[in-house]
């Protein structure tokens, strides 16, 4: 009876939402236990948080620095840690994990600079460490056999990408009272150099990167504060080249009213499309050029073997965001348990969102403000 | 540091797709730890399936008879057990582990005649022990909102109830060859004597019922057999009378090509209605006599707090078949640590489907059967 | 240069609904001319209905009676009489112009009983009429390249059908006061024996017969007075069984809230299935045993050509009620027009609703009645 | 017996789509009357035409220049000329009429340049005529509720808009032929400067300002030319700011295959959004801050009677292109009669897209091609 992967977190205490998330998309597969954490700033939060979650208490610190030392001193140090603090933090808390050989599942965007980005990276590279980083959305299964049709040609060469990600919370902001548990995310200090494009706006940048695999080669951006003008962008417009003379829209907004939390793109080629939405994650539109437009679900007999194999849910019925989360994971999981086996890692084995995603999330976020500060000029990337 | 509760399986071995979906749904809250279990009625596959998920040896079954009376024994006995192989084996096991004072949790339809579920009813009821059914529908935070706006009134008294569960894969079979997976559901051997309304149809039955708390007066069924004259019905069409003068049609199918899992349902009141499909799962369709109608997404204020409390993916995120599983799974789990710490159970603790659930569904599939039998008569129920 | 068609019209004097929309279908294609008319039983309304249409006062009558006679005698009599009228004065008045030689336009229900229908069609076949009944849904082009699929064995042999038309202006006028324009749909007196299935079930029945070519060989009917007791049906709810052993499910609703007027169907075959709402009346539902299910709209490729020869708006726009209205017309235009040029007509000439379509209406309303009055018993058709 | 005005018609001979559109959206309210044509430069199908349309050949003329001196000194002269020829021919021609005391309904785009526009506008102000553009969208009933919302302040100031109307017929061109009915749209001779923006831009330019009143300020647009390189743009991304500071996204598109002819927009403002689609052109999406989406269809109490006073089919029916159409040129139509009839127009008599509008899209046209043609920058407009 082998026993199972452990981790610990950073952030994630009682109140924290992401936090909930992360662990319960830990648990789907049954793989990993949590036996540590440094929940809060708040020590006390930080044990109410692990009895709640029934831990050995020796394994609750007061911080990430008292965290990654004890732990790597641990025989039975854990596997990972993951990191759900705010944007801020993201960089320190990696990077003492990191140093102490600890493998990182980090929350986007990675970092509040490019540089620190950079740095985290060298860091796992050097140390050798497997590396993370939380965007869940490309675990959808749907997601994936999106960027297998685009891979095998069925839709041509990519001409055109329609991407959005349009939510409302910051228009209900001066409505409803101010929301603690996003407010953050509006405040420089915490947030960093931007709130929209850094929070959701990288969601979409890596999305499209993994569906199509196409380069970004220079972009225009403009960056706009509807709420409070002396606060960080709530909507961004970003039109992008990419390097094959393919063209995109991004458009990435907190204030419109009548959309929680829609993630969609259209992706147009030489041959047909293909469009999906998180509304309607379990469902691809897929048109050609030569018959009326399908719907694809995940029951579907086209739809590939290996795909199915890793459904939760029989074809037909539906699978969540905790279903996508968790397939991230699992990859995740899987590769550093083969390689605590001791076997080597091939490129298929990383078949999840790294570092290197996230230091290109960062590369956008800056990217995109150098455009929109020059007044929306185009900037090469 | 509390110990988590543990159950046991039977049915689920490797091949079965009923079973994973039962374990994850139990992992996802964190809450529960399988320790034993007889998978198969081949040894072989349950010691298989039983390493695969790190089970001690000693708590692998050569059958259930052995399973229920050694766990019963043991000190740290299994809190429950779950039951997930073919209808006509149900009553049996469900029995055994009864009498040997274990919980159950057992998959619909309960047994395959209404008489061996009125007896599981007494036997738990005697045992005083909880017994769940599997109607994971039910566990869908749009369906329980759903039904808290039945029971306030938003939509006045209901008159007319619409819902069908239409499905495709036995029309698919003579096309793509035999299902193993599935074929047992046409025999009658093993399904009982109903198919298509023994499966699916009893889930039309109890969400309808879980939404509006109407209660069958009588009805007319056709079961129609389609696919094979001399095997069990594929098709249902059914006009419901209730208790209080209001009205319904349920159609449930397996033929209807285009459809993989087409759960629904309208229900039209005095003062509007509320409209619900389970591919899209995380909404409601909500219309007032005076207000064009609404779409109620999980993230709406409107929901109510209780409901949200319970959400694993924030609201505008999508939650799926899991989710809903986990929420059944986890009152069941609820209610039986309650009972364990010597707590007496309140009717709100018995938040999930249970054996009278179970039979009212074996009393749907039996009338039925008596009407349709009888040329489609209306029968009382 | 030819002179236009013209016809002179029965009802639709001013507040008139429906009298509009038929001048507006016909003078779409612009081949047919108004020039008689009365339009109301108060010749003061068919005098400013008349003169507002810009008549000659002439051609103003002050009863049907006195309209067919008179039109009967006159050189340039008109080719054909509109009548839109409540259901109770259909039979008098078209037996007034087909005695005097006449074409006839009925609105449905052609009649208040099957022998009235009966009548009207000896009547118009010994004086070698042409009658037409409005059923103007089988107008749509979608409609009718749906036949066109059924015939093509596209979908297989049909099994099942699904069919529906519910509405909810019953259920708001307790609410919102009576609605004179329609109240009379409940009075016996001007309704005859039926509402809801006269109204809006013959729609069911006759496109079903249209896209299918099914014929029914029993039904089972259960029809509602929700709204108030002593009046007539506002809700049906129908099983079918045809005569190659297919079956159905009719449901034809009026106080459905939250549906203004939900026409919609599934036909379900061998090999695939074709479905279509009114609400999307300008796409198809296309699925195949062997592909995703496709939505097929005007525009598509696969669209025969003499449908698409019909359009009036290019693929890609929507066309209407009217449009679809306008074609009905169209095909019954062409026919006199061809007639009276002294051609024989043949079969494909008769290409829109006629009298026998309007007595297979009445024949349907009876036998739902029959079958309810007893309690729902099984009736032959 | 008051007669029906009259008009002529330049262009829409033998196999050309939008004449008939035209001439069908005349036909639908009957108050007018076709009598004059000059279809083609080719006289002979002028004659097939117009004797197909049952006209005194005495007004079918060789060519517009004979058509607007010869009419002019008629007493019955044509009330107004409709012209549906290529683009690069409009400026003449209607500057023919004008100048010859003709009213003119123009389609869009109005001319070839910028200047051509402003002539027209001028000229037709100096004779005192009215001068429409056939913007027909503006013409559906949600459009018009659509605008009226906007302007109530439902959804408060409005912030963003994105708006599309992507389609997909040049990305069909390369793979079933040339389709010689648009294959000119591309060709700069007869279009002009640009394609993609002129034809299809400007509808989405158009309708924005209709809907919300909003004024361009500035825009940076980036034109593509998938399909050929050497002929015109198929393919526009602009970004808007309007002169309240708020902004928006058009997209418009020739290449995205999976769409027939999709405009559609999003509105969001302070408290709510609106949003519509041409494929779903008889109903509204509206939210407001404290509400779930609505969905508004044409039959919903809430749309204002004087809206509903002009359905032409009721509602919970649908009207289509045509209707929409029709909506445009009755505003006109009626218009014309009351100057006819010596009474002064109001500015609510103008309720139809002017040479106003034209001009305004042909600015539209220019400073698209002012800012991609220097690479995409910042234009003031």
């Amino acid at each position: 009876m082998t026993k199972k992967l452990t981790y610990g977190m950073v952030g994630g205490g009682k109140g924290s939402q992401i936090g909930t998330i992360h662990r319960k998309a830990l648990n789907l597969h049954g793989k990993v236990e949590l036996v540590a954490g440094s929940f809060s700033r708040n020590f006390k939060n930080t044990l109410i948080t692990g009895r709640e979650l029934k831990l050995d208490e020796k394994r609750l610190y007061n911080n990430y620095v008292e965290m990654a030392e004890k732990e790597s001193k641990r025989n039975d140090k854990i596997d990972f840690v993951v990191i759900v603090t705010p944007n801020n933090s993201h960089y320190d808390i990696a990077k003492s994990f990191l140093e102490n050989g600890i493998n990182v599942m980090c929350e986007k965007p990675l970092t509040v600079t490019l540089n620190q980005a950079l740095e985290l990276q060298k860091l796992a590279n050097k140390n050798n460490l497997l590396f993370a980083v939380s965007y869940a959305y490309t675990g959808y299964s749907m997601i994936r056999y999106a960027r297998e049709l685009v891979k095998s040609g069925k839709i041509g060469e990519v001409r055109f990408v329609n991407s959005q990600y349009i939510s409302e919370w910051m228009a209900k902001v001066p409505f409803i009272g101010k929301v603690p548990r996003h407010e953050w995310r509006s405040d420089p200090d915490i947030s960093g150099l931007s709130n929209c494009v850094a929070d959701i706006g990288v969601h979409v940048e890596n999305l499209i990167s993994y569906v199509t695999n196409l380069k970004i080669h220079s972009l225009c951006a403009r960056m706009d504060k509807f709420i409070e003008k002396d606060r960080l962008d709530d909507n961004a417009s970003i039109l992008v080249n990419y390097d094959n003379n393919s063209k995109g829209i991004y458009w990435t907004s907190q204030i419109t009213i009548g959309h929680e939390n829609n993630l969609n793109f259209g992706i147009y080629g030489t041959k047909g499309s293909i469009e999906w939405s998180q509304e309607r994650a379990n469902y691809l539109r897929l048109s050609t050029i030569d018959e009326p437009f399908k719907i694809i679900s995940r029951g579907n007999d086209k739809v590939s073997d290996h795909i199915k194999d890793e459904y939760v849910a029989p074809g037909g019925h539906q699978e969540g965001y905790v279903e996508a989360f968790a397939r991230i994971y699992d990859k995740f999981v899987d590769a550093i348990y083969k390689r605590k086996q001791g076997e080597i890692l091939t490129p298929s084995d990383i078949d999840f969102p790294t570092v290197e995603d996230g230091v290109q999330g960062m590369r956008f976020v800056e990217k995109c403000l150098e455009s929109s500060n020059q007044g929306g000029v185009w900037v090469n990337f």
